[in-house]
């Protein structure tokens, strides 16, 4: 059977690590507060890690290449979902879990949410295969997941005004920002004890200032 | 849900086609089997394609190449049965499915069986996880399997006396070879509809007669 991602006997003494993960529409400010809430823990004295999906390993970069580079259509949903999938299963092996083993506050802009939302909404109906393909293969879950609400016009104006060579993900349409947005929203409602939203509307301070007094009683 | 493997209402006027898989341990003759099977059955007036796992495709050769140039460690097996699924998947939608679609007999050098052997045997006791997977993302099997069934001494012969960059299957020793000749002939009982095996020990032309006379009926 797969191996599970749970803490081994030989860590039980070690402090409990935390893992957080930031979703969001492209725009919503994700990176900005990963980094903010980062600085906020560091200066507190906490270990914090900072790493990001697709990729966040060496092997899991790789693969971030093969999905993102040349024709955006050269891959299936389905055969997509697996690459992102295997990206997973390695930064979880290799970055995530060692960190977690340590005793660090992991913080990952992006996770298993966004394949849920951008695969699973954006190219058929495959919520359920993304489902059960992270329950079979990767069947562990952030322990707290923030979630950035913004204004779809806002996020995609932010967006459009800090193109690269990925820009995949930032040319879809309002429409789909608008259900991204929803379905992001769905998501915190289908798993409230996991879900934190935020309102990334205001200024970056004001949504850091918010986010940190969410975020804490959590810790 | 996912896109399941199966016949479109439009194509079912076509002449059906037919899905051959090869199986074997390496050395076993398979590749060359595979030539004169494809060779017979065109010289009967059938339209054949030959392919190959891992590959078969402009997708799956890059994946094929991402698992198995560099340092063969560097992937979990459960990350590699990932990668390898995804290379399937990309190799059914572009090349196995169409060729069965316009009618054509489909002949491949290793699927899905190579998978449930050599990660579900030599990396730890994973058959369960391929086998989920594949349910839950290829969905379907090969009409028919041709187990070219060969003794291991023989076979890791001939396959040493072709080693080529990518010789980290034929590696593995002795007694694992002796497993997965085991494994293979456990497959071929568990799916007697499916499998048929032919005895590899012999000169070339004797076993692809005896294999000829085999499949034929089968067709």
């Amino acid at each position: 059977m797969t191996t599970p991602f749970t803490t081994s006997e030989s860590t039980a003494q070690k402090p409990a690590g935390l893992f957080i993960s930031f979703e969001g529409i492209d725009g919503s400010g994700k990176s900005t507060q990963v980094r903010l809430l980062a600085d906020h823990l560091t200066a507190l004295g906490r270990d914090v890690i900072v790493t990001r999906e697709p990729g966040g390993s060496a092997g899991a970069e790789e693969i971030r290449a093969l999905v993102l580079q040349g024709d955006p259509d050269r891959w299936s949903a389905e055969t997509e979902i697996l690459l992102f999938t295997a990206a997973r299963r390695d930064h979880m092996e290799r970055t995530i879990q060692p960190a977690l083993e340590a005793g660090k506050i992991v913080i990952c802009d992006r996770f298993a949410d966004s394949t849920r939302m951008y695969q699973g909404l954006s190219r058929g109906d495959l919520r359920s295969t993304v489902d059960q393909l992270h329950d079979l293969m990767i069947g562990r879950e952030p322990d707290l997941t923030v979630l950035i609400d913004m204004d779809p016009e806002v996020g995609l104006s932010r967006a459009l005004s800090r193109q690269g060579v990925e820009e995949r993900f930032e040319t879809f349409g309002s429409d789909l920002q608008k259900q991204m947005r929803a379905g992001f929203l769905a998501l915190a409602q289908e798993f409230p004890d996991r879900f934190v939203v935020v309102d990334g509307a205001h200024d970056v301070d004001s949504v850091a200032n918010a986010l940190h007094s969410t975020v804490m009683p959590r810790l």
